[in-house]
């Protein structure tokens, strides 16, 4: 009952926030730099972030958030009920194309999912599941993924991991790349965990993300029955940025055995 | 006059194929192998490329055409009108993820093109042109392409084309991988292209593709100032497999002179 409550919240806040990004296409987008380039913000990741904040301290005034604007609270456990956020997850999708970006919200009670979203704002698809309740696509449920093989898989890797690079030996994902039957880079890591949930590729991995790009997908991808660790094969832990890997769990495996090697 | 009519009716079968398609997804896609295991194909391709062909024999028996599934006519020259057709570009995203696919269609007069069409068949996102009319998105016409920097732009790349392989010296794009803001995958040459002729990346190459993929974009892109050639830098032959570049003007030349040495 609790959860069901929340859930509806939940859901509400997340269509009342992409219904705020679509107006805001209107108006011109304020654009800063953060450390990294690639890392873009927008004065609408801040807003949207403030958003979900004010409502959440008004109406579940014990709960804690942890966003990646850095409005919510500093958490060293997830004890209690937090909410994980990313108000805009594929920040340079969301500049250079206005589409193919997600609101990623996960909630977790004592360290463990119990309600994952990814809203595709523009595409006004809303991926969500309760723990132990299944996942959906708007009202569909999703069904539970079936066994593929590395031959028959096509794989969420962007380019960046496949070049010398500090992370990981590349020389087990180029083999990778001969082996699959395709590869794909969509910029969003909540997109491709969603659509590594919905069969569209069947697993999505990287080398540095943090707890609010993948704490939604997360409860989504396990319910359907996919794996999501670390690419050490750990437990996700969500406190800190780490390597991340979510596959069908006839890959999961394989993956880790065969061609991921961290340096 | 003549093209203005020729554009109707080409935009009236595009969206009548796109119809069958959609419903296409009811019935189970029967799928069988070609050469490449990557280059499936469904009896959907055939049946759209059929729908194409019988209707262009009969409203415009003078004119030939070049399908990917080879209903179409042998072509040695381009002489009159043709009809460059891939009923379904993006088979792979076709199959394991019903959308993501595109109808990519140019009509060429002596080897010229004169009408482009790309049909994002699932968003319902119809990419025309019309030579010296400019371009348009469904009804909107799409503006023309600002300059923009290495450092600034997403790039089209598929993971495959910066690991070693015998079309295209790897280091060169392992550093444009480095310059470039960020780097894509979608897996059709035809919604790449559209992409790119509206701002969403900034560039997309390819090693190896054929004539019915490129020739609607093509148009389309030339419309907005991007530039279209092959990895060498010449013009578009449209006869047969050859490399592919579509880049905004700004970044054409620097990435031939700096990133791109084929084998």
């Amino acid at each position: 009952m609790v959860l069901q409550k929340l859930d509806r919240y939940a859901k509400a806040l997340i269509k009342e926030a992409g219904t705020k990004i679509r107006h805001s296409f209107a108006s011109e987008l304020a654009i800063e730099s953060k450390a990294d380039a690639n890392d873009l913000v927008t004065n609408i990741d801040k807003e949207i972030e403030q958003f979900f904040i004010k409502h959440i301290r008004t109406d579940y005034p014990e709960h804690l958030i942890l966003g990646e604007e850095g409005f919510g609270d500093n958490l060293s456990t997830l004890d209690g009920y937090v909410w994980l956020l990313d108000p805009i997850d594929g920040t340079m999708n969301f500049i250079h194309q206005q589409r193919n970006f997600a609101i990623s919200l996960g909630i977790y009670k004592d360290g463990v999912g119990v309600l994952g979203y990814i809203y595709d704002v523009m595409h006004d698809e809303l991926y969500s599941s309760q723990k132990g309740s299944g996942a959906y696509l708007n009202d569909e449920p999703i069904p539970v993924l079936e066994p593929t093989t590395i031959s028959e898989a096509i794989i969420g890797l962007n380019a960046s991991w496949v070049i010398p690079n500090p992370y990981i030996e590349n020389e087990g994902l180029i083999r990778l790349v001969k082996d699959a039957r395709g590869i794909r880079s969509y910029g969003s890591a909540a997109l491709e965990l969603a659509y590594v949930a919905t069969g569209r590729i069947d697993a999505y991995m990287s080398m540095r993300l943090s707890p609010w790009d993948i704490a939604g997908g997360a409860v989504i991808a396990e319910e359907v029955g996919a794996v999501a660790t670390n690419l050490k094969g750990q437990k996700l832990q969500f406190l800190g940025q780490d390597t991340f890997l979510v596959a069908r769990k006839s890959l999961h495996d394989s993956l880790l055995s065969n061609y991921i090697s961290l340096k």
